[in-house]
């Protein structure tokens, strides 16, 4: 029963250890009331099977996992290393993170760990080791589910045992002290290192800290939460072959996705958009590529979801009547092969009791627990869908280093942010119902019609992207792309140097402004906000403008199409200018014709419609 | 000269030390022009009574003793414990108070000491002790006066001295470590503890602390401070049979005033409205309702407000002419016997020297003077309503319990205050001239015929309102009632399932608002805020409803009637419900036909009018 | 070629370490086509010319010197201290800076040091000596540049090492333990300290720590800053006879400029002023103003500037053509005999890359370089403006004891601050294009024909401003001037006290604003904000008026008039007052009617006009 199922997985975090055994076998029965095929059990039993350090005690958890057997419900097993019990950090004080002006984040919540702690990974492999050698082999293992929600709340860790593994992570990036100044630019402001005993994370300073000190701690932190993982992968392969995933937060700069979801056999997300927010689901579906993107396409788990509201905005909306099902859906649309919820049955008490769950404090006869129900019931008869891919014309850029790097302070104007860039790009091809995949810099390019570059600030080479126009792809760029190499030092010679002859044109002066101005594009009347530039073409020609110069033009560069943008339009503008430039590259979408508010996706032969209106629409078949 | 003194008490901090000898026979003098009755002194002596460790001084305080006694003026004297002297902190840098991210709080300005370190108990100790044995007999003594605003600064302290205070107190209260665990839900994210020694406050944490720990730390802060109270408290006990006291600050989450109250002989508030704000009087009101009602209406001592403006505030407002006569008078209708400010004679240096005083900088040449003069005189003509009571027809449930669980992090919406949710319900009965008692939900409720029931969240048990309800009574609840047990643990089965008979009705789901809606009130339409929710009738009838059903309900229950509202209302439509409510239940106000802005009480045979408004009004005789 | 060198200063920080030495020889060639005549070397080289403890490499700065001197260029060097290398950090992490919270500031960043520190005042005294001892006779050397901004970031220090040298402050200060307790009012809050040993800084505490001992730290940091500036210059002056400077960040609280000016032979200033903001050149005149005259008129260097954006702000503008242009003139127009940016090559890394220079990273083919070179052209046609000076007939005061005290907190309104309150006066003066100097309370004020006196909320003594108006004077007081001794101890008798007589009234009691009301100002509605107050006249007569009662008053005194004003008015109210006032004292505008938004200014027999206006005026000679 090694994942994948054959069918949706549907279910969602169950834990047991909350209630007492005798609930357990109504639990059994509502599972498969609801249609459940598989639960993620363990994630934050470490202090139950390991209630003094050395002792452990699986006697309970073996009787879930027969139970769930028993029910023929697969299992993604945690390793349950996501929270230590109280006595690690009785014990071990200094396993704690602390924060970047030395407080320290103590017990009492969860994931109270330092990520570089020896003494934390050596209790986590032991446990690990506990839990992989005793349900390797057991009937309901489907899936190993490593830790949980890496970096959700502790995203990096400040204190003198991360010092000391910075240290040792840029001994092996830089090897020469020399190097690591170099490439920091220490000359300025007298930070000159002369070994690299005498460094420390970018802890709170009398100013801006380093910048790339700041980027490489960015980079060390999101590889020293991913050690953790690959520790806790590789002692589960000395006993199981099955697949493991690790499940991540919505949409963050902490962890480069890229480089994590290479070490997993599956990529899991947790989603929770604000049903308050009218346009959350546009983020959903630029998240849910993103994720499906990090494995090239390969179906996801949507590891969480609430089935109804969350706990931990100051405000948490319910989702509406059929909204769980539109969105649960929507995931699918974009290549989730499961649809699981946190959790199976709403607590009682601690910190997430008010957080929605598919069994509601109000039992089984509730609108919730019929919700899901139907959509296990529904997601059964659509089986086939299982396993299909879909196949787009677009990419999008997205790179973690320029996320750091874009997101660092003492920029020309620290208002732009790398969410922000990736959902002006994205919502008007969402909204042209235009599939999409995100894609690193270096990524092949060859199957894409266009490619839609987003403020890429950062650029560690220019010769991917130069060589896709110049075979004949289609580019659409936006300002501030192009400035820093990949250690945030500028490409001399005029911006964007790496992309000039690409673009045909050179920008000598950024304009950052503090008001929104009147714009001219494609011919009419627009508005720019947060950046202007000035903008000297060369080959390229100008296709909209400010009063000072072009601010949309357009290079033809061998036998392919280059544009660039020099400011934040309107989102009505940006729509022009996105379906001016996919009409040029031939992009097709989806589906055309439809109403606002409807997406249409494909998997494999399947046409998935989804009416995010609030209003019922009709479609008629062409 | 006990308290009480059979007339008004008048007066304030009096604080000579501030002064040089010579003005003390001015004091002396301006004290008889003024009509003062009382005053406190002692409050911050300490560092001037103890000038070294153990080495006391007492020979000054002898001496204003004597001053006031021969002027014949009651004294409340102080402990002198409320800020310690620097001396403290350098020889026992561990007595300063820590907060929840480390944070130490050192001297410099005042109330710097952890409520649980035994040094500093044990200095206060020696100190009362000192103070107690030396004046116990002296005939100026009226009242003791025990430290000063408890909590006002130091709230709560984090420091390892107060972890292991804490400790103690949950080992008293749990006995045992798996009662605990039971209680703060522990198996939810790997919390269990395996010994009371794992325990510590809930200090700064990746995220959410476990509610019910930070629950048990609000209740153990309060017991904290109220052991130092009482520590004290029985010092002066072996010396003197006098009553004792100790002032409180603006009505305030952190210590439990119907605890506290039982330690005392008589209880003091101190109150300063923002005459910025155009309904403080209302929540002056409400606070002194319930310091009023935390001794069943035993009259209580107004033990500081300010002369015309504070000091505190980001801008400070003057009391305009005739305020401060109106807001005093305002105190005593509801229960005080005694007026007080702070302070008599305006510091010339010092953090609080822009704090208005009886003797203000200008000196006693001046509106303020003169004011107070008038009224020390007018309170002279009224001394027969000294001693008397209320008696009011309506009780507001308060609970500490359910202010600190209300106030917790994660819950549907973070925007419900207790504060807040008494206003809303308080105004209307205020506005209509109805008197209140303040009341906990255990108390006897068999006088009342109305008991007004505002978002009890916490529920310790529901028989003494259903039983009151049952046996005839009428109560009006609103929303986010009844929901988690003592240990925030949620009563399942549908919500607010101990009070689900009572109010006929079930809610299967929250729905906090993020904007305003529309909904219908008795007929006439209205809007809701912050929260609505599914409300199922069983026995209830609708009175009002949301788009989606009702909003509010009726429920003959017993011999009496139960009303339910699921939203917050504007202003208008509350005073409607509750016009209806207090209609029902044959709820009389003091006086009717007043015009608004007038206030009416009675204390005994006296009814006192005030008008709150800034023009003059009419009112005559029935 | 020591300063003044004759001709105007004109060039920026040079920092060829940023650079390979390939390019050291276009910087020569560049500086020469844009007119550079001085540059500031050194301000960040610590770490390169001591890479470890005690080993000096001065090698590669020898051959910048020559480089320089054998261009004619001169230069200003830097004693680089300003900013320790990490191992310094590392060896003694004790001389890192603490914040009042405790929290540490650590390396990475720049100017992470205790200004008490010892070990810092030695490494930085070693170093100053090396760099003095070689290159004080050097041909290129013109002026020392001590350290650089001082205060910028770390403008307190709150360790334990400070709290040390604030205790030795304290003891040379008041001699007395009593004379300390008396000055802090410590009988209040029990603050009483037994001896010096127990005084910290006014470190986080649970309230507001003292005023008067938060005053005292405000002027120990001033002075310790200023002990390690003297420090460095007696280090020079054994080896020098060259002039010292020091440049200082745009005006601020931290430091006491009148005071640190006395110490250095010419005054240096950064000025930063935002293009987002349509006043800032009103700011920057009056920083000018004060700048120059804390060495009464002497000539001063504009030490740095942007030659376009600077990058530390949220949105970086860029000046417009022509506006640097302006802005340069401007300085010179107040008094500065160079200009100077920061600076010469924009950094290709580090914290302020994005920080604009006259070589942008686009190269000398832009319009910042030739914007540059023009005015290092122009700028040669005009040096015989250079050493000229300016006489003012008004003087606007300002006392840093003031600034400091006026900005305490626990004030009736803390809204009230020292940059507004120069503002408002010196608005109506700049923009009627009347000159003004800005001096001290106690300065000689015999040449002045008005004094304005905006909100001197801490006055040592009253007799200069007395005597002034009392020989024939012109004064303009505003609100909440005279109400405190040096020790932030209020003078009593009456409101402002030590200025009743000066002023012909008395204030019984101030009335903070928390919103606009309506006021009449010489027979015209206008508003007053932030502040009222009741004012008595005695001798005074009303010009002006709250509805209750004299808003604006005018005094005869001796041979001179005293205003005064008792609430932040419009500005157009407020320039009315200013026109009445300065047309009472004769006071004669550099030139009058002028457009608006045309500067005009007299340096010793040049005129200089300057058109703050986007658009163009025309100006005709009268």
């Amino acid at each position: 029963m090694h994942w994948p199922l054959g069918t949706f997985g549907f279910g969602g975090d169950y834990n047991p250890e909350q209630w007492p055994a005798e609930i357990w076998a109504e639990d059994i029965d509502l599972m498969g009331k609801a249609g459940v095929s598989m639960v993620s059990v363990g994630i934050f039993s470490w202090a139950e099977v390991e209630p003094r350090p050395g002792e452990f005690d699986f006697g309970w958890f073996d009787q879930v996992m027969d139970n769930l057997a028993n029910a023929g419900i697969a299992v993604s097993l945690a390793t349950m290393t996501a929270s230590p019990p109280p006595w690690l950090a009785r014990l071990h004080p200094e396993t704690l993170p602390q924060k970047a002006d030395g407080t320290r984040l103590w017990p009492g919540a969860r994931q109270a760990y330092c990520p570089s702690s020896p003494i934390y990974r050596d209790h986590a492999a032991r446990l690990v080791e506990q839990v992989a050698s005793r349900y390797h082999d057991h009937p309901a293992l489907s899936l190993w589910h490593i830790n949980n929600e890496y970096g959700c709340h502790t995203r990096a860790c400040y204190c003198d045992v991360s010092a000391a593994a910075f240290r040792t992570w840029l001994t092996q990036r830089y090897k020469e002290i020399g190097t690591l100044n170099e490439a920091w630019s220490t000359k300025f402001w007298s930070q000159r290192y002369d070994s690299f005993d005498e460094i420390l994370p970018p802890r709170t300073a009398p100013t801006f800290s380093n910048p790339t000190q700041q980027l490489d701690f960015a980079r060390f932190s999101s590889d020293t939460l991913l050690e953790c993982m690959t520790l806790e992968r590789d002692v589960i392969r000395r006993y199981s072959p099955a697949p493991v995933t690790t499940n991540h937060v919505p949409l963050a700069r902490t962890l480069d996705l890229f480089a994590w979801s290479e070490q997993v056999d599956v990529v899991s997300y947790d989603s929770y958009p604000d049903p308050f927010d009218k346009n959350s689901h546009i983020l959903a579906g630029l998240s849910y590529d993103v994720i499906r993107s990090t494995r090239n396409g390969q179906p996801w788990i949507l590891m969480e979801q609430a089935p109804s509201a969350v706990n931990w905005r100051q405000r948490n909306a319910i989702k509406a009547a059929g909204q769980m099902r539109l969105w649960s859906w929507q995931a699918i649309a974009h290549g989730a092969d499961a649809v699981l919820y946190f959790q199976w049955r709403q607590s009682q008490g601690g910190a997430e009791k008010f957080h929605s769950a598919m069994v509601p404090h109000a039992g089984p006869d509730s609108r919730t627990f019929r919700e899901v129900s139907e959509l296990g019931e529904e997601l059964k008869q659509h089986s086939a869908i299982v396993g299909t891919r879909s196949q787009n014309e677009v990419a999008l850029i997205l790179d973690w280093d320029n996320w750091w790097a874009l997101e660092l302070d003492s920029h020309p104007s620290t208002e732009l942010t790398q969410i922000d860039a990736l959902l002006t790009h994205y919502t008007p091809l969402f909204e042209a119902n235009i599939g999409c995949d995100v894609v690193k810099p270096d990524a092949d390019l060859s199957a894409y019609k266009l490619v839609v570059v987003p403020n890429l600030y950062l650029v560690k080479e220019a010769a991917n992207l130069t060589e896709y126009v110049r075979t004949g792809g289609h580019l659409l760029m936006s300002f501030f792309s192009g400035i820093v190499d990949g250690n945030d030092r500028v490409y001399l010679g005029g911006y964007p140097a790496p992309f000039r002859e690409l673009l045909g044109l050179t920008i000598p002066e950024f304009r950052p402004l503090d008001a929104e101005i009147p714009v001219e594009i494609l011919g009419r009347p627009a508005t720019g906000t947060l950046w202007s530039e000035e903008i000297v073409t060369e080959t390229a020609v100008p296709k909209g403008s400010f009063e000072f110069g072009p601010a949309l033009t357009r290079n033809e560069f061998g036998e392919g199409v280059a544009w660039y943008l020099g400011t934040r339009l309107n989102p009505e503008a940006m729509r022009a200018v996105v379906d001016e430039v996919t009409a040029g590259a031939a992009v097709q979408p989806v589906l055309s014709g439809l109403p606002d508010g409807v997406q249409a996706a494909r998997r494999g032969d399947y046409l998935i419609l989804l009416n995010h209106n609030t209003n019922e629409v009709e479609i008629r078949k062409a």
